[in-house]
């Protein structure tokens, strides 16, 4: 058995520390000085990590096997290591650091795996559903500063964080990918892969902040227990449903049900 | 500009923490207990970390390309996570937390991300270099308890850090594979590739604790700068160098110089 009396117990905790000690010097020449800083402190953290659990060889293994998985599913299409980010809460931290409050501006929310920067444009009142089933929803809505002058020419794009593409707002339709290795953690602790339903805009004007959100669903049940963290009050719409045969704002007459929401979109200047 | 009155600072610094608190609730019902300390624990690091640090946007963009490389690059023969792990001290960290020091046992230090488990079997008195060039080291010593009784049948299983294979103790043959992410890492931070010279050991025997260790080389200028932190005091050994010519201690003549070397390895009890 291994030696165990205090004298033996302060010994192995020194050893402990004099590793993270070598091994943050060893960065001490990094050339560029942000990048010494975020190295040093990944290390210190780490490593604080490791000791706290008291990480154990075969619990090591199991993480670096889990990191292998997660690398070997991610492709042009899928991005399991932001999906890994997003469940741990990590995303939400750090749009929530990069992107405080400012007046009245839009809140922002997480990016997600899904986006593709070469979707179709669409002029405005077009139809971006492109034949997807589901209930279709108008969405109407202004672009302004955060002094109140409208912003002429802002780019809206516009997606929905399911892989098959559905721009649909029904409750229970989004789930994040969940046949891989982020779907086996959050399996193995009991947590669900839905999301709140939503509709994810990207919106960006010269000299405006880029701003990356969602709007959600008013009375969707899974708002309180989304998967990737990603509800704010502020972002939650209330989506009015109106039946078959009645026109929508544009004159047509959809074929079902069909829904309608009001999103006024508040971007602040550009910092800098 | 965002607002940096004192109350939207600490309204900001409540938010943040918010998101992490969400997060680590959100792992309350894990079933498996272990699994909710290692997850949760996690958590609270990793967030601390990013706000610590300020992490930005861009830079998390960068985390997740440069995890993605790591996972591209890694393969059957390749670990490129093993290795990052190993030049962040992870690994030293783990091994020594979890092979604390038990009497006069033998040292353990990083598995590496090059041992293969089907290695040919050499029988005692061997040669293993099985052609390889560079200087051929006879290797001798024992193996036994921690209470001093020989261990009969232990099983040594012997490899070299290095890509191409060589058995080989020279200075500066040893280098981890640097043409991945992990090599750029060591780059931009002025950090060597390089390892103290070494030869690799696992030593299994039934009742015992598994042994994984190096032994090094005395006088190596690396010693003090290995890129993994695997060097300790007591795996420092002395080559004792041989001319050509000079017979081997089985009495065969080495067509070029050799060296010898003594290692007597000393196994703890297996625990629980």
């Amino acid at each position: 058995m291994p030696d165990s009396t205090p004298d033996a117990a302060s010994e192995q905790a020194r050893a402990e520390e004099s590793v993270t000690e070598t091994v943050v010097r060893s960065f001490d020449r990094t050339p560029d000085e942000r990048l010494r800083v975020l190295v040093q402190a990944l290390v210190k953290h780490l490593h604080a990590y490791a000791r706290e659990v008291r990480l154990t060889e075969a619990e090591w293994d199991r993480a670096i096997e889990f990191l292998t998985r997660v690398g070997h599913i991610t492709d042009d299409r899928r991005q399991e290591f932001i999906l890994l980010s997003d469940v741990l809460g990590l995303s939400m931290l750090t749009v929530g650091m990069n992107q405080p409050l400012v007046g009245d501006a839009t809140e922002a929310t997480v990016f997600g795996p899904f986006f593709v920067d070469d979707a179709p444009l669409v002029e405005l009142g077009g139809d971006i559903a492109s034949g997807a089933t589901g209930e279709p929803a108008w969405v109407e809505g202004t672009v302004r500063s955060t002094t109140g002058e409208p912003i002429p020419g802002a780019r809206i794009e516009v997606w929905e964080a399911d892989e098959d593409g559905f721009y649909d707002v029904q409750y229970g339709d989004d789930r994040i990918p969940h046949d891989g290795p982020v779907g086996d953690l959050l399996a193995a602790t009991s947590r669900s892969p839905w999301r709140a339903s939503h509709l994810h805009f990207m919106v960006t004007a010269p000299g405006y902040r880029r701003l990356v959100t969602h709007i959600f669903v008013e009375g969707d049940p899974q708002l309180a227990d989304d998967s990737v963290f990603g509800v704010k009050e502020s972002l939650i719409k209330t989506f009015t449903h109106h039946p078959a045969g009645q026109p929508a704002p544009d004159g047509s007459v959809p074929a079902g049900p069909w829904a309608d929401v009001r999103f006024d979109i508040v971007l602040p200047p550009e910092e800098g």
